[in-house]
């Protein structure tokens, strides 16, 4: 008999009565971990990957139980990838440009310079063949990634140096991981890249003239409100990042039907569940930065947006240059962009400008 | 013993081989009816009602059985919301402005002019206290709402007078339902309600000037491109209209608890696969139109939006001070609203503008 149909039967025990009853809760048939890249219950992020664990939970009626790990509590942040693929943890909650040593391309499944944003890219990701070519890129890692989240735009960071030029990118000292950090590097800068936690001193000290990290909620969290003296937008770096699960391919075939529906169905749940936590409580962080702490709000001066357009360009351009499979993620992906950017312009765009 | 313990009893049945098998989707455990507002199957809205049956159905490994009747086949488009009120059917599908009859504050629970839109809607319903609101509208008539699908930002509409100015609305005879209606009339022009599939043809012969509907992905389907000069942007009756999933609270109150949750889940899958749906169909069509149809595609004038704007907010206003209750969720969703704004202008806006 089957576990599964084991409980089952025993959830009938009010015709059997002289069996025990089991709560399917106290008895999952599967007990998966989920490894994380995030502090435990880090906001936003943290919490989402709790959110998709405990969703995982109720469509199941407790049939899976997901214990999740922080950052460092089962495996160090940046192993997760690792652990989930050799089936230490069965579940893995980060984001796709963080593996970009395994290949640069993943960096597409995450968010790209001057790139689609969220609906955007969900829309890619679900209906244009996005997440045909992701499944492709992590079945050599026996992974199979789902989309769980989504920050929505980010923004432009946090600077102890005015940014009134490109001249002022010369020599900037930034903390701007990945592709952002190139188009930087080309502009005239030196990015660098440091972990979460050691930002605001770094910032306070001088060690960094400036620092980009997500948005207010996340931000004003950090208090990078009291190391920096302007918070720049937009977050043409990030333009709305896609938070991952990913499952270890051989762990996710042993589920019957029903539960892989649940564990995809939680993570499509997840995904919009986190941007609306990302809305609701960047609206509501704004308002204390500006109202509470008087923070100088800026918009990056055209001339620097352009020419970090320009040169983001060149950078993903070059990226889709590497292999066959670079330049059919970048194809996909910038068709699929050119299309809603003419959508966009008579759509969301013109309804927010009025 | 409760049916659905029945069917528990018999998957079970592996352990009493006397018993016959049976598998659970030839008998599932609940047999659901849906009925719709739609055509059965038509593009975006139908389709998206029978993906959300489909999603508790797979979620649900067969337990619940969801079976979709399109509008006229089991009750009349409009009739659905009394029909599982009183139980003839579990689920309904259609946008709570269409119930404005039982109470106009529904509106705000699909769309309003200048209202918020899709992300900020959603934002809203699931963190900002409006799901809340909505079930305690509903709960009157024995019914419990969720938000099962958005359209994006609508268009403008189809027309065959050019729109230069304010004088252009005046005695223009167009189709625009509910709240847009009421504005169009107070700018002096008359508004008509007729249903979608006697739109080509008013329009064809001039029996009304213009129409709105959705977005091009529908409007493509209708032929509009065939009966009208031009097509006016943006939506600003619709800025991103939340379609509904109703279910009978009765019927729901005798599922399990993990059903429970996976109807609710179900829906908030249902609810964002609608949006990509129409991103990535609207790009397809929007291609077509132009390219292959030649439409002419063009914006309000400013002075026009800003007229149309100014009485939208008298409008929604006015619907404001009927009861303690249209106080409360126009408080809610206007607070809400204004904080989206400033967010948005630095995020979204922004990077959308570069």
């Amino acid at each position: 008999m089957k576990r599964r149909d084991f409980f089952k039967y025993f959830s009938s025990a009010a015709i059997l009565s002289t069996l025990p009853k089991l709560s399917k809760a106290e008895k999952p048939e599967f007990n998966w971990k989920m490894v994380t890249t995030w502090p435990k219950n880090f906001p936003g992020l943290g919490t989402g990957a709790q959110f998709l664990a405990n969703t995982i939970q109720k469509l199941s009626g407790g049939r899976i139980k997901v214990s999740v790990y922080g950052a460092g509590e089962l495996v160090p942040a940046f192993e997760i990838f690792d652990a989930v693929s050799s089936g230490v943890a069965e579940l893995g909650h980060g984001s796709a440009y963080y593996w970009k040593g395994k290949n640069d391309t993943f960096q597409f499944f995450s968010t790209v310079p001057f790139g689609m944003s969220f609906n955007e890219m969900n829309a890619w990701l679900y209906k244009g063949g996005g997440m045909k070519l992701w499944e492709k890129a992590y079945a050599d890692f026996n992974l199979i990634p789902m989309a769980a989240g989504n920050t929505g735009v980010q923004m432009g960071g946090w600077f102890n140096k005015e940014i009134s030029s490109l001249n002022d990118l010369k020599g900037l000292k930034m903390r701007i991981p990945g592709l952002g950090g190139e188009v930087l590097k080309r502009a005239g800068g030196t990015p660098v890249n440091l972990p979460g936690g050691e930002l605001f001193t770094a910032l306070k000290t001088g060690t960094i003239d400036a620092t980009e990290w997500v948005s207010p909620y996340n931000d004003l969290a950090f208090g990078f409100h009291k190391a920096a003296k302007y918070y720049y937008y937009p977050g043409w770096h990030e333009p709305g990042t896609t938070l991952e699960c990913f499952v270890n391919a051989n762990k996710f075939s042993e589920l019957p039907d029903d539960l892989k529906q649940i564990v995809t169905g939680a993570a499509k749940i997840a995904n919009m569940d986190m941007l609306c936590e990302f809305i609701s409580k960047n609206n509501d962080a704004l308002e204390i930065l500006q109202k509470k702490h008087n923070v100088d709000i800026r918009q990056y001066p055209d001339e620097v947006l352009k020419e970090l357009y320009k040169i983001s360009k060149d950078v993903v351009k070059e990226l889709s240059l590497k292999d066959d499979f670079a330049k059919e993620v970048y194809n996909s992906y910038s068709s699929f962009q050119q299309k809603t950017n003419n959508w966009n312009e008579i759509s969301i765009k013109s309804y927010l400008n009025i």
